[in-house]
């Protein structure tokens, strides 16, 4: 494992100085939220976080990192899922939640200019009053910051339709882990000029470079939106709904499937019944646009191909208060499933037309290793999310349980032609998998790419790359999460 | 500069044992060819070019060429306009127009798979059968290729819309500068398992990895287009449409400016007048969508909008033909241009609302220097090409005479928050203006990606990064060109 030099007085002294005592923390009980984040219960112990308000103060304390061999976690809002933001290696935590400025909103080219600190949710809200829509919407959109969607190339439901958050970046500036300040663009669409480092950087979590700036692309919001809910007595016939909606050529906002081990942990986290609660499987589909006649059209051939594809019904929400209530129930997933137990959750995802057999392999695999499992997700894309779960508070004893199944439901999503993490990035709670899904070549250019950019690998050690990486200092029970 | 083995008689040998004696082209006239590709008329001298057919043949010839320090250039269709595919070094030129299948179109999931040597023309066609559409649409889209659109992250007139080349690249197989192969992914929209090496070598400009096959995302195929032309009196006017354009929230797919010259230029080309040809400057506006009520109810509020901003009139295409016929004038401008003059073409992009400024600029920079220029472009993009002209077919005078105008025009460009190429690529042919976009840290990295998968230096040398190049054998007269 590496070795890093400890964060002394003198450098805490030196974080002071750079953005003043009030921000630089280095004593419990406020340094311990420094070190963990959503990924499970996993806690690990920062030495000192440090809270800069701009790019000279990110880049000085890259500095003193670099000349001092101590190691730096980047920081959002730590509601990453992969442990990306988790100081495995204690060192120095930089966390950028006060660099939370939208620099610029710009109408006529449809861009706006953000601090890695602003809170998506906010930057959705503020660019919707001019009529603009930033797509990317991760479920802790409410409290994720634009820097973690970059870093981890953040997706939600509704990337089926509009990409992910690597599709409205136009351009960043950044800190390396040495101290130089760069950029890699401006308000453009299109630039060529030279390799894209802003899509190097989006997604590499943290590991290559600090974000401090980014110049995202806009769109005009839709005015029209509308949902369907369409139970279905089996989750296969519900997964070949996926594959229909497909094959009709409509262009879905949104497709999601629950499960109903899903659905039902909804109803225990919401204490009520809810619409179609005892089926199989659900889809959701949502279609939006510009012209209220042409969706309302869409909307009609939408529900007749889930009907034909074998849907019990297909509930359609037309208002906004129809549409927030069948939307309460996907949303509330991520939460319900988490007070359920303790579980690992696998962020698979496959070609859409995979899916059936994603489930059915997802089933086999559970069935075999004796596990519960809950699987939920943006069908539409193929990214599944599959939680298994565990009485077990303790960490070593669910490892022993979960952790062989974790590894076959990824080799089913693998041989599928899929991925080992379709939104939720590698960090470390996914590094030792990435071989399965990466061979050896293209694993060896991504070191190469990360040795050229931090030589001393100070910058987030232990994550995205295959590392061996300390045990937690702890992990809670499931009361705790 | 640095220095390549050359081509001996045994390694002419070994690449016929590799490819086939018919497929090594080691002398004239045949090698001259690969000497040269649509950039001005630039004409280097191949040692030896070689059309392999399969994947572990192109491993094969890298290996061989790294072995021996033989530097390689990859090469499609040879259409680039920044000498992408010019073998500025000599030594061998790979080209990859035999590699021509298209391996699978998989309409469940809007994907296609396919070799480098598809022609993208043949591809959107291949799709269009289908249902299905591949946007991207360089100029060039008869006779360029796949595997060259991905080099240089090709655009063209509908990426207002739809997003380049690297939007639709879902994944790749590459080989490394020493024969190793290795794939970036499948056939998914997400997958976030390391570094984003797919967007990495897209526009890398073949300088990092030899592509030998591509997994592209397709969208169902609009049902409906409807084009306007909108003539104006001035060119200021006509810019001002554009934000107007975007002000009122309205998406086109396809938004077009062409200035007088240009409109001069095609008349010449086309042997007869054109609609509105004596307008000061056009607008082309499409229009397209799934469903007709909708796009027409756009049509008539983008004509209003023109209107308002100034538009002499807002002529309308209803049909295919007369679509094909206002589409006519714009798309035979690079023919029509070139036929003209010796020339050198600026890719300037701005962020759009700066293209009055940026017109402006050209056209104080051209009286400066007293140098003739014709202007149009990807208005909607910021993205316009600018030519200069000379009558001089010498190409040391035409340098003398071009040259300093070029830079201040890419400088106008580029101090309006713009690039110095917005989608033909650095190539040999923008290199040296590469630092007047990017800065030294972002240089540095670009330079250290290099070195990272290509350290002995010998794949596609003297191109993207600033270099000194060997001048060119020979630069053809205007009659040549």
């Amino acid at each position: 494992m590496p070795q890093f030099a400890p964060v002394t007085p003198d450098v805490v002294a030196e974080l002071e100085e750079i953005v003043g005592a009030k921000y630089v923390i280095h004593s419990e009980p406020d340094l311990s939220v420094y070190g963990r984040d959503e990924t499970e219960d996993l806690q690990y112990a920062a030495e000192v976080a440090v809270r800069p308000d701009a790019t000279d103060q990110v880049a000085r304390i890259m500095k003193l990192a670099h000349d001092r061999g101590i190691c730096v976690t980047p920081r959002g809002a730590g509601t990453g899922l992969s442990g990306g933001a988790l100081p495995v290696f204690g060192g120095i935590v930089l966390c950028v939640d006060r660099m939370n400025r939208i620099l610029e909103l710009d109408e006529d080219n449809l861009v706006v200019r953000v601090q890695p600190g602003v809170i998506t949710g906010v930057l959705q809200d503020t660019v919707a009053e001019k009529g603009l829509y930033y797509p990317p919407d991760p479920a802790s959109h409410g409290s994720c910051m634009i820097g973690g969607n970059i870093a981890e190339n953040a997706g939600g439901p509704h990337c089926v339709k509009y990409g992910l958050t690597k599709d409205y970046v136009l351009s960043l500036e950044a800190v390396m882990p040495n101290g130089d300040v760069f950029r890699t663009g401006g308000k453009l669409k299109k630039d060529v000029a030279g390799y894209n480092l802003t899509q190097l950087l989006v997604g590499s979590e943290g590991t290559l470079a600090v974000v401090t700036e980014a110049t995202l692309r806009l769109i005009p919001m839709p005015t029209v939106k509308r949902t369907i809910l369409a139970p279905f007595d089996s989750l296969d016939t519900a997964a070949k709904g996926i594959v229909a909606v497909y094959q009709s050529r409509i262009i879905p906002a949104a497709l999601e499937l629950v499960e109903k081990a899903a659905l039902e942990a909804a109803e225990e986290h919401l204490g009520r019944k809810v619409p179609y609660g005892d089926a199989e499987a659900q889809i959701l589909l949502e279609l939006d646009g510009y012209d209220e006649e042409a969706v309302d059209r869409d909307l009609m051939r939408a529900g007749e191909v889930l009907l034909e594809a074998g849907a019990l019904d297909a509930m359609l929400a037309d208002t906004p208060a129809k549409t927030t209530e069948l939307w309460t129930v996907r949303k509330c997933l991520g939460e319900a499933v988490k007070k359920q137990a303790a579980y690992i959750e696998c962020d698979t995802a496959v070609p859409p037309d995979k899916v059936p057999d994603l489930l059915r392999g997802v089933r086999k695999v559970a069935a075999e290793y004796g596990i519960q499992q809950i699987s939920y997700g943006h069908a539409g894309d193929g990214n599944i999310h599959v939680n298994v779960l565990t009485d077990s508070p303790d960490l070593e004893e669910r490892e022993r349980q979960l952790r062989p199944a974790v590894k076959a439901i990824l080799q089913v999503s693998v041989d599928l032609g899929g991925t080992i993490t379709g939104e939720h990035g590698v960090g470390c709670a996914q590094s030792r998998y990435l071989h399965m899904c990466r061979d050896d070549i293209a694993l060896a250019a991504m070191r190469s790419i990360k040795d050229a950019f931090d030589p001393k690998g100070i910058l987030n050690p232990g994550k995205v790359l295959p590392a061996e990486v300390p045990p937690p200092v702890a992990a809670g029970s499931v009361a705790q999460a």
